[in-house]
């Protein structure tokens, strides 16, 4: 037969070019267990119908976009592909970052953000060449900088750069709360503001399940002298990562989860609030642009509002000195 | 309290605005019970994540979209409107149009046709005002022709204009074909195309599970003298629409999730091929402008291909019969 | 061909006897329009693959049957049934009352419950034949007395009894709280609890957004002399079903979704929390045996727990007033 | 405060006990990339609401576990729970056994089957021990063998044990015919049968797009001698686990997707049809009992019927062939 009389051509007859672009699509960049958990989460939950992924390590990322194509008929027909090139991300609605290098032993927190810019720079203004109109979705670490950083060099209006933060820290203490209460993850409630990890700041004023609050339980829930020890839970929030990378080696299943909440609520354009990571200059007496995660109303075209938390004026100083110390490392940087 | 110092703007700061339409925006007009239950499968079924409402009767129109907004908590947070107004449907991505005309007793079939199209006037150059990119896909009947005649009125591509069709006589016929077999409906293949209605044409060759055509089990299957009767099933299936307006009053549930599954291969730009209302001049040795269901592929920009199906001398005339029946109500009408 | 030798017969091998019942499996009594909402969100929101509808009307009950049945391939291939004899509710995981008779001009409340405790009778008594571990959800009005109605025809545990009560009135709280406050229904947390409808009591200690209580915001909020006026919302909740009614002539869409949403967390088992009717005996000051909707932990067994609200006196005291309304409604019953 | 008195136990008052187990539990044996691909898979996509993992691995397990609870608010509040002890999995509708050795260098076929045949003894009488009314699925590989040995050791009738088989084959057969036809993966059919991997067998004959058999097309599509070359997809199928190996190191997204889509059509008692491993002795003349993936009605109780394939004489000789394979396996193996 000859070219223009195949089979597949005798049995179609063409009507119009398909579109070319889906209206959802959102790129991965960086395709380990914390890229591969957000792509396959925001494929399996439905939230899009159009996903690239992009690595620098062409085996790895041409086995994983196979991979996931060997599953289409299962994922209510997606279209997925791969490429170096950021020519195959142009018109993604959402790009999320994964991709960056891990702390060395013995290096600086600086040293490490520094070269994480590096990588950044290689990444960050291709991905606004291709998706001029995109949201950031930051979710290497450590997050809140490499968020700030994103922002820097994207040109992007803040709205636009975010990154997850403690909407995963948020999850874990929600489900922390629903095993001691004995409800669900989603009736239990309770947010983790400030810095992603360890400084981390529970809001326990907060707390509640059907909007009866612990705290008017037990006013010393989260406080020191707490005979209930409920603070135990943040602790425990904060340990997770540590304990899941001791056990496992990475963390993957719950952040790429929380990263494909993110990205229905944009997708979607819905005002659900999330606690992600966004520049919080003359909030809680923080005077400096920097990043840290509050409750936020996520639609399409990113961050919209913030909440404004009643916060003691402990919680405050914890988020104050947090934005010093990323203030510090910022100011350090090399750009 | 002043202006400007209200609860809810003391509980929020404002970041930017929020957007003002979401990515996957969709307008149904009409809200009686086919179009409420378009509406409804759309909703539940996560199609659409903003839904406009509109028809005539602002009473109704009015209770429709606030029974809806009442359960959005359940149904992932979509955005619901409505209005008399073209204006609320600004950037639709899809306009479903459901209102028209019922036939009167006595009443010629191009009567009714001429009322629709005057109606159809009033709709559909508003619809393509207001979403000059938009998808329109016609539920109203006779289906066929109005389908042709929303196409005239929209000056849009042809490829953008199609009729939900026999895209429910499809699935009617895999419902009766699954409950003989004993298998579930979506593994009973059988398709039904031409015209929406009574001369439908079942398409006996292709009707198959698991790849094994029932044909190459009973050759006589769908033909005269088959001693299984399968032929049947398709006047059960053309039966269908009267048999359940005799029981409860009308359809709505099942034409509702016909055109929500072809909404999401719309939105989502799927390529996946369903049997809609098509221009099909040209084919089976059609020679006039009609629309009739025949399997197309559906994405993001409408109708991408058809395809050639391998029919039968009857199959064929039976096409060319209604084709030629749908080009001579076309001539009479007045625009 | 001879029997045992037909088509379909030829294409299947036999190895096993299909399962008689899926484990999901969910009755809806009454198929008026707010059964089938129910059942139709259900189905559509993928709770159950297995619903069978009961009316008495056998022609309106075989077209709304059959209706649903010709859009199983776009619903996860589901399995519907229907039928006027409760047998085929056999193995019901839940079962839904919608069935009941309206109030009459003129009608006394306890004529109408009276009524339909008489209409009960022959409803109730079947489902538990038929389905003696099931859970019973009574939709039907006035809702509160006759969840009493049902727990004291059925035999049942109280815990496998519950109204569907205020998870609607919460909901359309909810909506309108996310559109004062700009965002999404699930982050505007809000509870409207005691007897479904007119007498309803807002929570309005527990409104809040991530965690900040309107409260502490605007300490008067739902008081008199709150210059915001938000008992208005309040205010809005009530009218909304008359307002509703008197738009489109009845409520269905919400009200389905409320009860598709309770049934998911029965049958997923999630400890969810929802107000729903139960019996709150010992609560808040109430001696007698009276269902007002609190917030409930739902799972597969029914209510587990209630939610301990935090209530002001007056908050108790409508409580107190609607049980001793009910009370005596219920002690002029005919058994 | 006092036992008894605690904030958790003042905020709800307890009603009856909390249901012990879901009616849509399943229980997944092996943590690896293959075991947790199936739990995500299955947990995303809503398909059971309780999953207990098992392995003798125990940091690994408690990693893994913690990692999905860490996300549970955002997977519709299923449970999950893990364990090395096999009481966990009491009460499991479907258990998925991907523990197993894999291949060493140089170890004969022979060798690897009776290896994992001993792990198996640990495994199987376990879980139906706890779970005697499970349906069996096998992914661990060699995938039909083990399938027999799983069924042998496991006392169950042949419809509750069954292989993934060649739904993964047919996936990814579908996925390219898809790319080659230009329409989505659900909307192009065709089934490869037989033994999973490389002697699988793609049934030509009924290949088709909406019914129209690509060998009405090109009668030698798949055969020697096609100019078209179509047999190169079937190729391209035996060579994607290899590639995809060679390239990420492992497969795990397309076969959990796979199972995941068994374990919905299991637990939703659907009827649908997948190409899964089962007890094909008497089929095509095969004469002994092995176990071979042919198109199979799933439901709760698990295989009720397999669809009876026209095959050629070729196929049916290639099944034959397997068949003898298998068994002389089969034969060696000590118990």
């Amino acid at each position: 037969m000859e070219n223009g009389n195949k089979s597949e051509q005798m049995l179609l007859t063409q009507i119009a070019e398909p579109a070319p672009v889906s209206g959802s699509k959102v790129t991965v960049v960086g395709v380990g267990a914390v890229g591969m958990a957000c792509a396959f989460s925001i494929l399996t939950q439905n939230v899009a119908s159009e996903l690239v992924l992009v690595d620098v390590m062409a085996d790895k990322l041409a086995g994983e976009m196979m991979d996931l194509q060997h599953g289409l008929t299962f994922m209510n027909n997606a279209k997925v592909n791969a490429s170096t090139d950021y020519a195959c991300t142009a018109g993604s609605k959402i790009c999320i970052v994964t991709a960056g290098a891990r702390q060395k032993e013995g290096e600086s927190r600086l040293n490490l953000v520094q070269r994480n810019t590096d990588i950044f720079k290689g990444i960050i203004p291709n991905l606004v060449k291709y998706s001029p109109d995109t949201i950031l979705v930051i979710v290497s670490n450590p997050a809140d900088v490499l968020t700030y950083v994103a922002w820097k060099l994207s040109g992007l209006p803040k709205s636009r750069v975010l990154g997850s933060g403690t909407n995963l820290d948020s999850s874990r203490f929600r489900f922390l709360l629903s095993e001691r209460f004995g409800v669900a993850p989603s009736s239990a409630h309770g947010w983790i503001i400030g810095e992603h990890g360890d400084t981390s700041v529970p809001v326990w004023s907060g707390v509640n399940v059907a909007g009866v609050r612990l705290r008017d339980i037990n006013p010393k829930a989260g406080l020191e002298g707490d005979p209930e020890n409920w603070n135990k839970l943040h602790e425990q929030v904060v340990q997770s990562a540590y304990e899941v990378i001791k056990l496992k080696g990475y963390t993957s299943w719950a952040i790429g989860l929380s990263v494909s909440s993110l990205a229905s609520s944009i997708i979607r354009n819905t005002s659900c609030v999330h606690a992600v990571s966004t520049d919080v200059k003359g909030q809680y007496g923080i005077e400096n642009e920097v990043f840290l995660s509050v409750p936020s109303v996520l639609g399409s075209d990113g961050v919209s509002h913030i909440v404004n938390m009643n916060l003691t004026s402990e919680e405050k100083a914890q988020l104050q000195k947090s934005a010093t110390t990323l203030h510090e490392v910022q100011v350090n940087l090399k750009w």
